[in-house]
């Protein structure tokens, strides 16, 4: 950690990661970090999974499965089929080469290693140049509440479909998560040029980042300009429950909720052009608005979102003083 | 375990299995019980690994993989590709499909379920009618005293292809160690017409059994007949490295040496055809000699080794007073 990056993105999963690779296209890879949201992680079949670091990997790497939209693209299925067989639980599916990893992380973490190390071990064992830094080495484990009850995160997603009505969340573990190694000096060096904030879902990707408290002062301090990219298009997600959970909380499930959710934090937000007519109440917020196409179905998408989120962040100043997150009553 | 088996066997790997195959077509199959060696079990990437049961397991559920001589016969090595991909060990091979049974058994004894009952489950959930037990619900583990040091025993097995010269052995844990649950039951029952000891390796598959204090002495103390059947023939090892070991510890490396490896404790021992010059010193030493094809390719053979085991049985004396196996003084 030397050299310190020049742009920070933070990505929850495959939305995220879609503008990551473009970031890694624009920025001097090894210039370029990414915490991942370490929220989603969990335990199943005593093995430690973390589903966002991990799909970064993949997509740093060339090794994601577009056609699934996620887990690698050369995987094969014979542990699942097995693990049916033998009655074990087969709500969570886990490829045979996506088990390597995690059987491998889960040894290295019994041994006492951190997980960002072991991260970093992998993504430069997988060939990927830009940094993939989980928020912190301690466990931070989302937790939904629901008409069906309080459900640990990957139950309520994957398990029950997001079915169950969200009513609150709660980032276990958040209070005492220290950032991992490297996070608040890279936010607070001079070398910094912006800060990305992916169009991942902000309830359960972004604001688990943010629970770390020594992150999010860091990121509140960071000179450099802070920007945004809308997960919600015409005030739908383009993949995942973000709408549905921001509705359900009342929060609004357009790009003016994103202005609003983040506001206080971001000193820009990237629209799509569907909802251009969204800017001007957005820039009322203080918040300087863009509008771009954020639909990424190609490489040239992902690379032209990327490119033009960095040129907005050259036009936005620097900040002097710490900004301050108004977050809103229902993150934890 | 209402009901008493018949027939108990002792077993390893894979040339035990091929006997018990043939065992399970001539016993009604809730009658026979077959005692796996738990000396080869391991820890391995976080996961336990019980190699002689899950090879009997597969072979009894005709899963069993004839080309290897080990694993699955449906078996993909994604798991394996990329677990060298990440720079993790791959000196011992782990099927795609295999994977699934170490994950989920390690899983079931981290949360507290004994092995026996998780093998039991296993083997029916696999349609496998035989009883398959693991020697103990205690971790036993075999080490190897070598040339190059002492080393567990798959690091020597595998690991190091049996290279480095033997010089000792020791059963860790095998003092304290019970017999898993039923087993002195059925060894003690009226029912019980015969104990066979398969054709295994006597160092590193049969005396790991023999070495719980309490299977050694129920089965020395079984009414039921003990047979076994040598797995040397013309002075070799079929498989592994039972002869080599034997020589090495100087104990001789032909069928005499398995009678009197067993002296004390088997009451006939069966013998191939190439050995039949040895059967009168066999007999010298207390133990009758049935001589017989051993050699099991297919699977009459396999059938057919059997039935002369269970006949060769018939045909010999039920013991009232225990017996005292001689043990050799290189075995634990």
């Amino acid at each position: 950690m030397s050299e310190q990056p020049h742009v920070v993105a933070l990505s929850g999963g495959v939305g995220g990661a879609k503008l990551v690779v473009g970031l890694a296209h624009e920025v001097e890879q090894d210039r370029l970090l990414v915490i991942a949201n370490g929220g989603d992680d969990f335990e199943h079949l005593g093995l430690t999974i973390c589903p966002d670091a991990d799909t970064l990997l993949y997509a740093g790497s060339g090794l994601d499965n577009p056609k699934l939209g996620w887990g690698r693209c050369d995987e094969t299925w014979t542990f699942m089929r097995v693990v049916g067989d033998l009655g074990g639980p087969t709500w969570f599916q886990l490829g045979d080469g996506d088990l390597a990893l995690h059987v491998l992380r889960s040894e290295r973490l019994r041994h006492g290693e951190r997980l960002s190390a072991i991260m970093d071990d992998v993504r430069q064992r997988l060939g990927v140049l830009f940094r993939i830094v989980p928020m912190s080495d301690d466990p931070v484990r989302t937790w939904v509440e629901t008409d069906a009850g309080r459900i640990p995160f990957q139950d309520w997603f994957v398990g029950r479909r997001c079915a169950p009505r969200v009513s609150g969340l709660a980032f276990v573990g958040a209070e005492t998560a220290r950032p991992a190694p490297g996070l608040v000096e890279a936010l607070g060096a001079q070398e910094l040029e912006a800060v990305v904030l992916c169009p991942s879902n902000p309830l359960i990707s972004v604001a688990p980042i943010l629970a770390v408290e020594g992150l999010r002062a860091a990121i509140e301090r960071a000179g450099a300009p802070i920007v945004a990219v809308s997960p919600l298009v015409g005030g739908r997600a383009l993949k995942g429950p973000a709408a549905k959970m921001m509705s359900e909380l009342d929060l609004g499930s357009d790009a003016l909720a994103i202005a609003r959710f983040y506001a206080g934090l971001i000193d820009g937000l990237i629209i799509d052009q569907a909802d251009a007519n969204q800017a001007r109440p957005i820039e009322e917020l203080g918040i300087r608005a863009l509008v771009a196409p954020t639909v990424m179905t190609s490489l040239d998408d992902r690379i032209e979102l990327a490119a033009a989120a960095l040129a907005f962040a050259r036009t936005l100043p620097r900040r002097a003083q710490p900004r301050r997150w108004r977050k809103p009553s229902v993150v934890p």
